[in-house]
């Protein structure tokens, strides 16, 4: 496996690989790599013939509160599990490498951006779409692989790349839970031990609402479904519980299905996001 | 020469062409062309492998009270022009198939975009950075060619490239002039006998301003000839005329080159923009 920092020595390699009529796969992360991360990995290794994978904390993405300094970075570990799964190639640029001091460039997408984390995290999706185009560019992949769990993302890429014509297939990839429900995420580190134990009641409200919309409810009934059991759960700050249509990601009025049902909440230091997807 | 308006077809050819292991260069333009066009895709010509060309009068560059309706078309006048010179593959989409109805992704570049053209033209440079990225996707040349006529234009693309890591060569092509010194534009065909006679005093204005910043003239002094000279032609009317650093197109302070002079004037209905670059 192969470990470069350099923009164009990766261009150069993953463009070499093309040119021999290979399949190029690629999954972009922040690193501090878990089962949700490999999962990706292994599914891009399983249909592609060479799969690249970028680990960068992107500064872009953060807001001026948020936890950019203390995210957490374990790139030897990522890289010894990436090399376990069979990644051909890491990319770990420098964060000046990405970014000039005279940057000016950036990948907007409106309307999906302004709901639900955008609601809370102004200048994130345009952090993400800006550093997602440009690794595009640089690897060029025919695959790209992104976890529904961040539901949101993996939708204003989906747009991103149909309205820029990137000729890029998204691969959409499930959830990956722990064993009591709680979604896989870089941030759960920050969770104190009793925090992890309390953790899995944002999955749990979603999941009930969720049975409840199969059951015929409305949005604002399974929203409120979510409001109520987390209030019952001290130490749980919800930021938002939104229904919305899977595509549009515009609040539903119709009851029953397709739906998305998202949340955003504060767990002490911790802000998880979660979301189920109930298909029509 | 092949003509397709399919840019999925378009792409699949440029794919095969790049597999080959031959170049591809490109030359973007709304048509209407001219010798200025022309010069451009012989040089791409002359570069690369394969040349292609799109045609396309983008609707996002023009602002709601400008010339979208009237900008010329001429589209079997130029093809027959591409077809003499050599040009491999024209591409010539229909508006509907460049914008989805929900199209809402936009590629901005700041700063450089806010001064010059840009005062006066709000949202212009996000049309065209949004188009030429979606064209640069779909064909992904190895080299790009732009005219010095719309210096800022060239300024903002190369950003672009740079920002977002587009791995194309941008390649500036001189600005064409008639034997009188007009630079040859599309817009050119607005221009009645009367207007097209006096055209020329916009060059020749900056030409003299040009001379000045050689013989050590400050950029106010240079500027200052400029909007003397015209003021001097009755119906031409200056829209701005600045004297910015050829590479961060700010205002310069200091005296003497390297300087870009550069103007807008309306004369009749014709907006006209021109330019001069003084080397140090």
């Amino acid at each position: 496996m192969l470990v470069e920092t350099d923009a164009h020595e990766v261009a150069r390699i993953a463009r070499a690989e093309a040119m021999k009529g290979r399949s190029v796969g690629f999954v972009p992360t922040m690193g501090a790599l878990h089962e949700g991360h490999l999962s990706l990995v292994r599914r891009c290794r399983a249909e592609n013939d060479f799969t690249v994978v970028s680990i960068f904390v992107n500064p872009t993405q953060f807001g001026p509160t948020e936890d950019l300094e203390s995210y957490p970075r374990t790139l030897d570990a990522d890289c010894a599990a990436l090399e376990a799964i069979g990644c051909d190639l890491v990319f770990a640029p420098r964060t000046e490498d990405m970014y000039d001091s005279d940057h000016s460039t950036w990948v907007v997408v409106e309307g999906l951006t302004e709901v639900l984390c955008g609601r809370f995290r102004p200048g994130h999706f345009r952090g993400v779409t800006t550093v997602v185009a440009k690794l595009f560019n640089i690897v060029r992949p025919d695959r790209a692989y992104f976890g529904q769990k961040d539901y949101q993302q993996l939708k204003v890429i989906e747009r991103m790349v149909r309205d820029l014509n990137f000729g890029i297939e998204i691969v959409a990839c499930p959830t990956v839970r722990e064993a009591d429900g709680l979604a896989m995420s870089s941030r759960n580190k920050y969770l104190s031990a009793e925090e992890r134990a309390i953790a899995p009641a944002l999955y749990a409200a979603l999941a009930k609402a969720a049975e409840a919309v199969r059951g015929g409810a409305s949005g604002r009934q399974a929203e409120e479904i979510v409001r109520r059991e987390l209030a019952a759960v001290p130490g749980f700050e919800l930021q938002y519980v939104e229904a919305v249509h899977p595509e549009t990601l515009e609040r539903v009025e119709e009851a029953g299905p397709p739906m998305v049902i998202a949340a955003a909440a504060f767990l002490g230091r911790a802000r998880l996001i979660d979301n189920v997807i109930i298909e029509s």
